[in-house]
C-alpha cells in the first residue's frame, strides 16, 4: 500500500510543478456541479478529487501523460511524434485516449463531463492550453489530464448526491 | 448489401417519426464546426451525417435505443427499468453507453463532441429533451442518439478538412 | 440507499431466473485467476462478484440487457431488431457495447478478461450461448452480461492480490 | 495526404525494427478468422491489416507506444514510470488503454478479439512478450499494439465476409 501513497503524492507534486494546483481543479468541479446541487461545498469537491487521485489507473495516466509533455518540451521525442505532441495537433487524439481511464473511474457520466470541459476549457485548463500554444511549454497531455480528473470527480459528486 | 440499405432508410424514418429530421442534425454539425472551418457548407455536413448512417453499428444503436424509448412510452418495460427509462434518470447512463459505438466511428474526437452536445443540448437535442421531460413522450435514448450522430459527423468533417 | 439494495437482489434474481446462479460465475472467476494466484479461494471470488453487483452501472446494464432478451424471446420487439436479437447475430455488437460499463468498473484489464471469456465461452457462458442458439430461449445479452461480471470480478481479484 | 502515407510506411518500418513483420500479424489474423470463413486467404488478411494501418489514429498509437518502449529500453523515462514500463507491470494498463483506439476502428468486435489475443498471446505476440520479459528489450506497448492491429484487421475481415 505504501507504494501507492507515494505515487499519489508524486502525482500531486508533478501536477503542481507543471502549473496546476488541486485548488485549480476544485474550482472546475465546483463550477460544474453547483448548478445541480444547491448545497454543494468546495470541501465535497476536494474530497472527490482526492478519491480520484487514489486510483492506480489515474496515477499511471498522470505519470505517462506528463512524461510525454516534458519530453516533448525538451525536444527528446523521436520525429514525427515530437512535432505531433509539441504542436498539440487537434487530431492527434492520443491525449484524449490516455485519459479515458481517468474519466471512467466513476462511470460514463465522466465521459460527458470530460467532453464538455475539453471543448469549453474553463479556468486552469484554458490557461494551460494557451500557455502550451503561446510559449515553449508543452501541455498537450496536461490539459486533458486535468479535465479528466475534474470530470471524474464531478461524476463522483453527482453519484453521491443522488444517494 | 440490400439489407443494410434498408436498415439505413428504416433508421432515418424512425428518427423522423420520433421528431428529428436529418436537417435538424445538420444544423448542429454545422454550428459545431463552422468556427473551425471558414468555408464549411451545410452540404459537407449532410454528407458526413449520411456516411455515419451508413455504418452498421450506428444503425444497430439507433434501432435498439429508439425501441427502448417507444416501449417505455407505452409502459411496456418491466419495473424498475420502466421507471428508469421513462423518468430519464441522469445516473442511468445506459443511454450514453449505447451511443458510444456511434461516437467512436470516426475516432476519439467524437467522444469530446458528444460530451459537449450532451451538456449544452443545442437545437433539436434540447427540444426533444424538454419534450421528454414535460410530456408523456420518452426521448431518453433519442437525444443521446442524435448527439452521437452529430458528434461523429462533426469528427468526420474535422478529419476531412485536415487532410 | 435502500433502492440500490433492492436493485441488487432484483438483479441476482433475474440472473437466476434466466439460468445463471452466482455460483456459476464464481466458477469462471476462480478458473480465470487461479493460475495467477496460488492461494486463491472461491470466497475471494464470490466476494469480488458481490462488490461488482453493488455498482449501480452494473445493475442498470443487467436490467436493460435481460429485458431485451426476454422481449425478444416473447417476440415483442419491433423488426428488424426482433430478428437481430433473437438470432444473436455476431455482428450486432450492441450486447458487447452494453456490458462495457460492467467490464470497466475495475479498470481496463476487465476488457481483456471479457474479450477472452467472450471467445472461449467457459462454463455457464457456453451453456447459455448454446441454449440460446438451439432452443427458443434468447440469451443474446445474458452471456455477455455474465462474461462482463466475471471479467470485472477477476480484475478486482487481480488488483487486490497485487496490493 | 502525403504526410499520412509517410506516417504509414514509417510505422511499418518501426514495427519491423522492433521485431514484427506484417507477415507475423497476417499469421494471427488468418488463424483467428479461418475457423469462421472457410474460403479465407492470407491476401484478404493482409489487405485488412493494410487498411488498419492507413488510419491516422492507428499510426499515432503505434508512434506513441513504440516511443515509450524504446525510451524505457534505454532507461530514459523518469521514475516511477521507467520501472513500470520496463517491468511490464500487468496492472499498469496504459498499454491497453493506448491501443483501444486501434481496436475500435472497425467496431466493438475488435475489443473482443483484442482481449482474446492479449490473454492467449499467439505467435509473434507471445515471442515478443517473452523477449521483453527475459532480455533487456522492452515490448510493453509493442505486444498490445500488434494484438490490437490483428484484432482490428480480424474485425474488418469478419464484417466484409458478412456482407
Amino acid at each position: 500500500m505504501k507504494k501507492e501513497i507515494n505515487y499519489k503524492s508524486h502525482c500531486i507534486k508533478l501536477l503542481e510543478n507543471r502549473g496546476c494546483r488541486i485548488d485549480d481543479i476544485t474550482d472546475i468541479v465546483f463550477d460544474l456541479q453547483k448548478k445541480y446541487i444547491a448545497t454543494l461545498t468546495r470541501d465535497v469537491c476536494e474530497d472527490a478529487i482526492d478519491r480520484v487521485l487514489d486510483k492506480r489507473e489515474v496515477q499511471y495516466a498522470i505519470l505517462t501523460g506528463i512524461e510525454l509533455d516534458i519530453q516533448a518540451e525538451n525536444g527528446k521525442l523521436s520525429e514525427p511524434l515530437q512535432s505531433l505532441v509539441a504542436e498539440d495537433n487537434p487530431l492527434f487524439g492520443i491525449d484524449e485516449i490516455l485519459v479515458l481511464s481517468i474519466c471512467n473511474v466513476y462511470g460514463t457520466i465522466g465521459l460527458t463531463n470530460f467532453g464538455y470541459l475539453d471543448k469549453v476549457k474553463p479556468g486552469i485548463i484554458g490557461k494551460l492550453d494557451k500557455e502550451g500554444k503561446d510559449t515553449h511549454r508543452c501541455h498537450t497531455f496536461l490539459d486533458d489530464i486535468i479535465g479528466a480528473i475534474a470530470a471524474a470527480a464531478a461524476s463522483s459528486v453527482a453519484h453521491n448526491s443522488a444517494l
